[in-house]
């Protein structure tokens, strides 16, 4: 059975019990932030506890755990489970309280970490999955937006919407019909030898994977350009990818239906994927985070 | 200390704990309804068992505890908890899942029900609040508009604000700039002998003391319109009141440090304020939902 490091404490995750009262529970009054462990090293672990960082700020957070105990529970979440290659949550919530309560005094939050062994199966890459558009739209003025929090319901639909539709992934517009990006991933099209993809204040969420193709595309000879997308453009594109923790950058090649480019990963996709694998090997091999351990 | 019925189980609330693996606390997947306790009795209970059915449609949710083990629930819970006038707050989630589970799958739904003594303090429906319009829009576009869901952080951030701002309330406007709701009550404005609120397509939860007084204010006299409503007419009102299961209609003063009519609840709310006390007033004495019991 899992071990889940609850508040700092080593807890089986059968037994791992938040309080009632919680206001994660009562509200979706949290955050939360998903990584990809690799060699037993969870990745951007500091852009993700950055972006954690952030998220309280939008949601005044009256405190947040120290970072250095976050990362101690990270860490150990990761070796309890001996992850060498797999999935970690860690789940902020603002804790007990109740709805009328000024947010100011709400100073004990509880957060909790799982991680387990979870390879992932390569042929994505290859193949390239399909999105579907789906019904619900984001909303751009929405703080919630810019936050991974634990209000995820639009997502839960979204994804649920697109299966439905036999595709892979979602598709959000936003409530102006502009591209914002997918259930859990956010979105590029390759057009032209360039890389666009919808700019922050459309309402993606701001995603660590993105955040590395925006710094790392352009030093591999692809501009980025940030801004307002129109849903024309990804029927007209060569390529589209997703990214997200969990995939690194990952190839679609069919959008509602149509074939996007050749209907295979474009060049300039796959040369990124390769650069994210590159990355990941790079990590060196520690023997105090092998599964072994 | 209170109880708490947790899956049918009577739980010390100090005891009661949710797996950190439910989907209520992942993705703030589920939804509840906040009960008025008169008498022993809950109010419209029916009604709210009612919307959270509809709910569970909306969120597509494969099933839902029986409607008898959930009114089972209710009433135990004021019971165990002696409440004759009070508060009553019935959650339901998905149950334990990951992100990926289809939805069809996911038929474990947990439920609790927490109930606890408090008595109104009267004074609020002679003096009445004041209200601030919040920076955050609904999008009345979203299914969760049309649903009381653990997806309440836009509630909890724009009750900060008005909190913030010096106001009881929060008036949410639409992503369109019209008329909406409170962060957890309906609104109402008067209007030459008539009644006004925003209608349903708007993106105001479809509140059962917004239906009591849709219901029941034509037969007093005073017609209701269901319509899109204009920032303007609030300011222009002669009265505004909010309604939600806890207040029933309270009569709003003050919107935006903007004197509402007289500076005085309106005639027609304090009218329909009289009608809800005489509902209450209506609910028989029952000894065995007294709190000696
Ligand atoms: C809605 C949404 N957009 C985008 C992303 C991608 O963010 P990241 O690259 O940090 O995983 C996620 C992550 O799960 C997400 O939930
Ligand atoms: C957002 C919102 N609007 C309106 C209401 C009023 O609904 P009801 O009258 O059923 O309490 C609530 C209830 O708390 C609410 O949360």
């Amino acid at each position: 059975m899992n071990v889940i490091i609850l508040n700092g404490k080593r807890i089986s995750a059968d037994q791992a019990g938040l309080s009632a009262g919680d206001r994660g529970l009562l509200y979706g009054d949290g955050l939360f932030e998903t990584m990809r462990v690799e060699r037993g090293a969870p990745l951007f672990l500091e852009g993700h506890l950055d972006r954690l960082e952030e998220g309280s700020r939008v949601l005044r957070f009256a405190s947040l755990p120290e970072r250095e105990e976050l990362r101690a529970g990270v860490v150990a979440a990761v070796r309890s489970n001996g992850v060498y290659s797999g999935y970690l949550r860690l789940t902020v919530t603002r804790g007990v309280g109740g709805f009328g309560t000024p947010l100011a005094r709400l100073d004990q939050p509880s957060y909790w970490v799982e991680a387990r062994e979870h390879p992932l199966d390569l042929r994505r890459y290859d193949r390239g999955i399909s999105a579907a558009t789906v019904s619900i739209r984001r909303n751009p003025a929405s703080p919630l937006c810019r936050v991974k929090s634990l209000n995820y319901l639009e997502s839960v639909l979204a994804r649920e919407e697109a299966v439905g539709l036999g595709a892979d992934e979602a598709l959000f517009l936003t409530t102006e019909g502009d591209v914002c990006e997918g259930a859990s991933a956010n979105l590029f099209i390759v057009h032209k030898g360039r890389l666009i993809t919808p700019d922050l204040t459309r309402g993606p969420l701001p995603g660590t994977v993105r955040r590395w193709v925006v710094e790392n595309a352009a030093r591999l000879g692809f501009p980025v350009k940030e801004r307002w997308v129109e849903r024309e453009e990804v029927f007209e594109a060569e390529g589209v990818f997703f990214t997200n923790s969990t995939w690194g950058p990952f190839p679609c090649v069919e959008v509602d239906g149509s074939v996007i480019g050749t209907g295979k990963p474009d060049p300039i996709t796959r040369q990124l994927i390769r650069q994210w694998r590159v990355m990941i090997e790079a990590i060196p091999e520690r023997g105090d985070r092998a599964p072994s351990e």
